[in-house]
């Protein structure tokens, strides 16, 4: 049994060194990403989307060039534990979905999928076990094809300094960045560099030296 | 010369195998993790966040035990080249970002950040030169401290088949899931498997055999 190119003892490795934990969402995906891989023309440039942020990109990221990173792998968050592979240009590819209809055969899959149990009371091992065993059989497959605003390729457009915080940022967001226009998730900002020229209103509080 | 815990040609190798492209945004970005790292308090369980999906949150995935599966990286995008590493209940951590007034002595990295010229006309080998000579000098830190609503651990709350597409969604989001609510990236969907019992609507094509 193989998980992308890989054996599943081989991916459940890489899983636990880039995930941290063999999270069983994580496993499932990459049986799901292993049969978009399946159904894609050999040799398609494709990109990825997620429907979830939770364990699907990672599933994703491990078995495909596509990252978040590079910008081939998107999140839409609908909340739904699905994924497509799908070409770049055209938007054609292949979705896999949890289908909570063949779950019937595989109570603790069901149980933990639709938390059912409390974590504790849950089997983590017959989880694991029933996982390995359904494979594919747990997941339904589409064909979609994207629309157009999906594929546009991401781009910052002009860089513009912002007045408040002295950093560049998207011209195209306004007179000042978008954390200075009030969606800053920081409620403290305290500088500990050097001051540089183009910032007012921040304070030395030590010089970092720079090895 | 270190990036995080390996050496600059050990991380240039990652970069290649988990981004594709020795991207000079990554290389920072690199820097940036690192020197964020060397600030944290020693053996911190820290999250990580970055205010630009571009290059940054492949090199905190590559550098730290934070990606976007397991919820550890989120990513705010305000087009702003900059990540923190942050205490994961309390919010206290240390935001890096890359410093325009630091660049004078950087011409090409001044010009590739600024886009100041094609990507024809930029040689990629004196930037990343640059890149490497410069190291950390390029960039400035900032001690911050996120907004609660910030640390919230994500959370689906109770699930819900959708009636529309079938699929288990967050029941928060309403009586349908948001795809069903308009928000779908998909302009045509077909199922390519066998018809489950809750579906309407949906047609078959052919049956997918699950080896």
């Amino acid at each position: 049994m193989n998980i992308g190119s890989y054996s599943y003892e081989e991916y459940l490795h890489l899983v636990k060194s880039f995930h941290g934990n063999l999270a069983p969402g994580l496993i499932i995906g990459g049986f799901m990403v292993d049969l978009a891989l399946k159904e894609l023309p050999e040799g398609e440039l494709f990109d990825a989307m997620c429907e979830t942020p939770v364990c699907l990109p990672d599933a994703v990221q491990i078995l495909t060039p596509c990252t978040i990173g590079n910008g081939w792998l998107k999140i839409v968050n609908f909340g739904r534990f699905a994924l497509a592979l799908y070409e770049k240009n055209e938007g054609q590819g292949i979705r896999v979905y949890m289908d909570s209809a063949r779950l019937e055969p595989w109570p603790e899959i069901k149980s933990w999928f639709f938390k059912l149990k409390s974590k504790k009371d849950q089997d983590l091992q017959i989880l694991l076990d029933q996982i390995k065993e359904a494979g594919h059989d747990i997941l339904s497959l589409q064909e979609v094809h994207l629309h157009p605003q999906f594929l546009k390729k991401r781009s910052m457009g002009q860089t513009a300094i912002c007045t408040q915080c002295g950093e560049a940022y998207p011209a195209k967001d306004g007179s000042l960045c978008l954390a200075c226009q009030g969606e800053t998730p920081y409620k403290a900002v305290i500088r500990l560099t050097k001051e540089s020229n183009n910032r007012t209103g921040s304070q030395d509080i030590r010089k970092i030296s720079f090895s």
